[in-house]
């Protein structure tokens, strides 16, 4: 391990956040926030100890190998995550510094959990920044990065590799950073679109800006008691509609834009995506019926979570921890799926649980005919044994940390069943509510600080798919040969 | 499809079926119970049944395909089950089909989820019959009919494979028909020592036999209302260390037999499961401490639940349902975990979770160093790719199989999020209790019909380990070529 590497991508970290705080800066003067001083007071900080760290360990050797880039993305969100937490910590409007680092790693992560119960009595600038490590999160920190830094070399798709979410993560053109700056490019435009859309709805300036923030990196932190509840139907649709599209991979909207309709078309990712939803909106719609007040507000309430839950966003327009058994246990599952590979969403992934499905076909194929060669097929090409094995074995993983979680979380609080069970899934999917006494209505305060640090831990696991935590908290990543 | 054979079978497992009949006989006989003439008709009538398909359907061509060997396993246990249920149907004991079908398939899959709401109320002869069935569910009917059915081709070792639980199955002798006998025998000798052990500490001699089967089954119909709480501490340690040992792989016990210490000590699947149950009886016994009235019965009673978990038995010596959490989240781990590798017990087999355990730990070194050569090795031996492929194929299968009950029992009736999700982990993992209105001081007899059969399908999907079942009802099976 190369320690100087790592210390460097630190310290551009660090800028890059003095970056990012100067947006809430600009909202603290608009709205003559107090707690003005004190973001700038981080942002100087972080600035100066960034500048001095990389240039202390500027290196020559800019190869970044997939040890190193695991350990440096891992190290990249906790020290972000870490540094986020202080403006809220130091403003006094979260009083405890476990509680501020819990909300800012749900923020960078998008889960969207929150242990604020007041949130009307917090300042527009913590709303603001609250909801802007949604945006900055959702994308990849790395990946922003990347985009902006000059002359980092290529084999930084490491990096990328680390933090975009999915079983395979390919470059849309030759150089990584170039991919970097269109997924971004892609990503502001759409940001953009939903804000204007939203404001011609009649929301606000600054609710259409966070609430968009909520939407694209599919965090789901609101600024509102009632999440989304209070606004129009039209708001809530143009929401639902803006999160399924968060919810597809990046990369086939690239294509679109160099006009490879065949390839987008032919996405079975994005078919199964559709299909999954259009089901589950149908199942719970004809559930819910006679609880609403017509097939309109059905079909629209349905929607809506339908869509919150699958891309992990976790906005609400309902107590959904009202409804029936069976709609609750659907979208207990959407949150296992989780969107598509290469979006801001959480969960297993779409690609994941197609790939799983595939290989069980093909296992029972084998059954069948013994003899036969079965091959699993995946958008248009034939996936290879080392990912399938990858696949399998994540999935296993994932299953594993999911038990050891809930076991912890169970030693820590005496909550139902129910409740902590979907509180790790809530979490670990990125998210947000769960069930029982973290429903939609209510939130993660009434956990210890202990628990709140694992279920923080859970959401970078979920976020970073795992394997870069655990090889980061490996011995052999760390001895120098 | 060759359909003589399968009906050929299924002919000789009927009169396999009148041949085990013959004991409840005796039992009513020397009960005195009117239900003799129930017993005796049914095992009449499926004598009779059987021996006229066995006799219509006799082919030369005795050698059994993979695909056939499933479909003849799964289709047996349904038969068997069906006429199973019969004794407690017509007798009135059980006044619906439904239910008697239900308790007759939890007692050959060794569930011991039950609907008997009154069990002081049953005839001995059904109670026999009740609990018989886990005795020779537990070792298989299939296995049964292979080790007393003479001139049986020896390829018939595809039926013990479908009904043989775990990943690999071996035979420990080159006849399959020779293994099934010493499997048989060592059974009979264990069943024979406990029957005696428990006999020897006042136990009456009926509920001594019928507590056996439950154990050496890994089945869990118990006889009275508060299953073994009632025994003595004597008594109830002999049935934990019973159960344990009936969750072991039944080759080692081969194995120690012809003296070959060294590979039983080297056995990893034994150890891990040793690790699992101390590591779990020491936490609870610490949990539930402060409960009891002391460290003796704090560790006794954690002993037995833990045993009787992991080992999916199901007996109870206290209502764990009214343990904390953490306790009860130990559990609930444990019913996924289940025994070893070619025991009597359920759930996904000690032997999985190592190997797919393994498979993780190849993935991180694989990441850490990407052009080091990496196997998984368990018992000695490198695993192969295929069997690799199929541990990571079942357990993405398991949890589909396991989402898909769920949801459809949730569909129909609308017990609380933690009855529903532990009914289905105790059925599914062949367990019998789970928690809240299925726990061990309660039973299935609130579910409706619809879910009962659902569960009951779980059932024998988790005894026959989904495979067999799947491959029967794929219409590809029963195609002529």
């Amino acid at each position: 391990m190369n320690y100087s590497k790592v210390f460097s991508v630190l310290g551009m970290m660090l800028v890059a956040l003095s970056a990012l705080l100067v947006l809430p800066i600009i909202v603290a003067i608009i709205y003559r926030e107090s707690c003005l001083w004190i973001f700038a007071s981080v942002a100087g900080v972080s600035l100066a100890v960034g500048a001095l760290l990389a240039t202390l360990f500027r290196t020559k050797n800019q190869v970044i190998y997939a040890k190193e880039g695991f350990a440096i993305t891992a190290l990249s969100w906790l020290v972000l995550s870490a540094a986020g937490a202080l403006p809220f910590y130091l403003s006094g409007e979260i009083p405890s510094y476990v509680d501020a680092l819990f909300e800012t790693v749900s923020g960078f992560t998008t889960t969207g959990a929150s242990v604020v119960t007041e949130i009307s009595a917090m300042s527009r600038a913590c709303l603001f920044w609250r909801s802007f490590t949604h945006w900055v999160g959702g994308m990849g920190v790395l990946v922003f990065v990347m985009a902006i830094i000059p002359n980092l070399s290529d084999r930084s798709i490491h990096l990328m590799r680390a933090e975009m979410p999915g079983p395979i993560v390919g470059k849309l053109v030759p150089k990584a950073k170039d991919t970097a700056k269109i997924l971004y490019l892609i990503y502001i435009a759409m940001t953009v679109v939903q804000i204007i859309l939203l404001l011609l709805g009649g929301m606000p300036f600054f609710d259409s800006v966070v609430h968009t923030f909520g939407t694209a990196g599919t965090g789901g932190f609101g600024i509102k008691p009632d999440s989304i509840g209070g606004y129009s139907p039209y708001i809530q649709w143009v929401i639902t509609i803006f999160m399924l599209l968060f919810g597809i991979n990046f990369n086939l909207y690239y294509l679109l834009l160099i006009r490879r309709f065949k390839s987008v078309i032919k996405s079975g990712e994005l078919w199964c995506y559709a299909g999954v939803v259009l089901v589950s909106i149908a199942a719970i719609t004809a559930n819910i019926y006679k609880m609403c007040s017509g097939f309109g507000e059905a079909l629209r309430l349905s929607s809506f979570q339908v869509a919150s839950i699958i891309t992990t966003t976790g906005y609400a327009t309902t107590d959904f921890n009202l409804w029936p058994g069976i709609s609750k246990a659907i979208l207990f599952i959407l949150m296992f799926v989780g969107g598509c590979a290469g979006s801001t969403a959480g969960g297993l992934k779409v690609s994941r649980i197609v790939i799983l499905g595939k290989m069980i076909s093909k296992e029972v194929r084998h059954m069948l005919r013994p003899r036969s060669v079965n091959t699993v097929k995946f958008e248009g090409k034939q996936v290879d044994d080392t990912t399938l094995n990858n696949v399998g074995t994540y999935f296993a993983l994932y299953m594993v940390c999911y038990m050891v979680i809930f076991l912890a979380i169970t030693a820590m609080d005496s909550f139902d069943f129910e409740t902590n069970f979907t509180a790790v899934s809530a979490c670990f999917n990125n998210v947000g509510p769960g069930f029982g006494a973290v429903g939609p209505a209510s939130n993660f305060a009434g956990y210890s600080s202990a628990s709140k640090l694992i279920l923080a831990f859970a959401m970078l696991l979920g976020r970073l798919e795992i394997f870069p935590l655990i090889i980061t908290l490996s011995p052999g990543t760390w001895m120098k040969k």
